[in-house]
């Protein structure tokens, strides 16, 4: 039977999504609980390889298990097993054997936090990039518009990217002001590496007014990722859904 | 000049708000803040001495600080000097000699997080007591109802609690669900020691219908710990605001 799982991980003490030989992910860390419940050498392959430090809060794999069990055993099973690792499945559902965690999904949806105030974060270190600075939101939101639709976004892709194209249909990145946070909110149907934290660090040098929404179409058009701003932090980034 | 002082922080490292032997405090880190910034012995004095592990958006301090300076220079300085501790100064205000943090406040607000859902929680973890069978919101509310008002509290008091008297007036104790959260929002003028804690325990108790509002009722007549629920965890409740 193949298991659609939807789980919520803090990225923190994770190299990524992905095995790595350099530490703990989140993949073998939910393997090895597929593992412990089954008996079976588990593969569980994700929608989005997230990077060290990104979260998600719905973040969607497969994996393939032969044991019989229905979908609470399934959730309440890994989660057992998943121990003191801070990743927390919050749905197993049976789907069919077409169905991929990644090639299937048609839409994937990011959140990036940033706390903008004066004093550093306490209760929510880690989980958004600080900036001490005010920033203008409204300022942002325009430069965000000039981002919308389908363009080369060489500008905003890391020099390890490894899609086939630079060209991506960007359908939303939304700018709100949310208490003494700015939320970003970006849907595509796929991204190109680093694409959101590129965003992100590229408008809030908008919001600090060093850049006009103007200057933002120029570094987009300019598709060199030296046009840009730098890269903001992994931990202000979740994953937030996939779309089927 | 006296400052006061609006203070954030993770419960989670700390002994809790009052300097003890057994470990670091929030008062012995804030304390050791203004003397790195002063060179001036400091003694912080908080509203509220939150337990182990309790968090707080808006506890609030006063310290005495004899080194000229400007409200944001202060607030700036000991977010400095805090360092690695998961405590931001939000303001630094400058205040009269009569004001004190504890004596002159006139309320208090409380928040505590439930998290009901069958997963556990991951990006909350620490942040929310994690209950995974579905709570009755609505019973939890007409239960909370019954605990308004001026009453003998001993049900709901700690065995170790100092307050020469078991008597206070409950102003708010409000049931909200907020998307999988149970949010119990409290206010009164003080607190018995563990009191908010004794009420999630004993409502959780209420939402999984173990006890209906009408047992809450004769719990509370009957001024005695034993007929309560248990203490709902440390890491569930913020101090999220005092008033003067």
């Amino acid at each position: 039977m193949r298991w659609k799982l939807t789980v919520e991980y803090d990225g923190g003490p994770f190299v990524g999504w992905q095995r790595q030989n350099n530490g703990p992910s989140v993949q073998q860390a939910l393997e090895e609980a597929v593992e412990g419940f089954t008996q079976e050498r588990a593969l569980v392959q994700g929608a989005g390889r997230t990077d060290a430090g990104v979260h998600a809060l719905a973040q969607v794999a497969h994996v393939d298990i032969a044991k019989p069990a229905d979908g609470r055993t399934v959730r309440d099973a890994l989660n057992h097993h998943l121990g003191a690792h801070p990743i927390a499945v919050l749905t197993a559902e049976a789907v069919d054997d077409d169905f991929h965690a990644r090639f299937s999904a048609t839409g994937r949806a990011y959140l990036y936090r940033v706390l903008n105030r004066r004093a550093p974060a306490a209760l929510t270190r880690r989980r958004v990039w600080h900036v001490g600075r005010a920033l203008d939101a409204d300022a942002m939101a325009a430069a965000a518009a000039r981002l919308l639709g389908r363009h080369d976004f060489t500008s905003f892709r890391a020099a390890e990217c490894q899609a086939d194209s630079p060209v991506k249909t960007l359908d939303r990145l939304d700018v709100a002001r949310v208490g003494e946070e700015i939320h970003l909110i970006v849907e595509a149907r796929s991204f190109l590496h680093h694409q959101v934290r590129n965003f992100a660090g590229t408008l809030k040098r908008v919001g600090e007014g060093a850049w006009t929404p103007d200057d933002v179409a120029r570094i987009l058009a300019a598709r060199d990722r030296r046009a840009a701003g730098p890269t903001a932090p992994a931990h202000g980034l979740y994953l937030t859904r996939v779309v089927y």
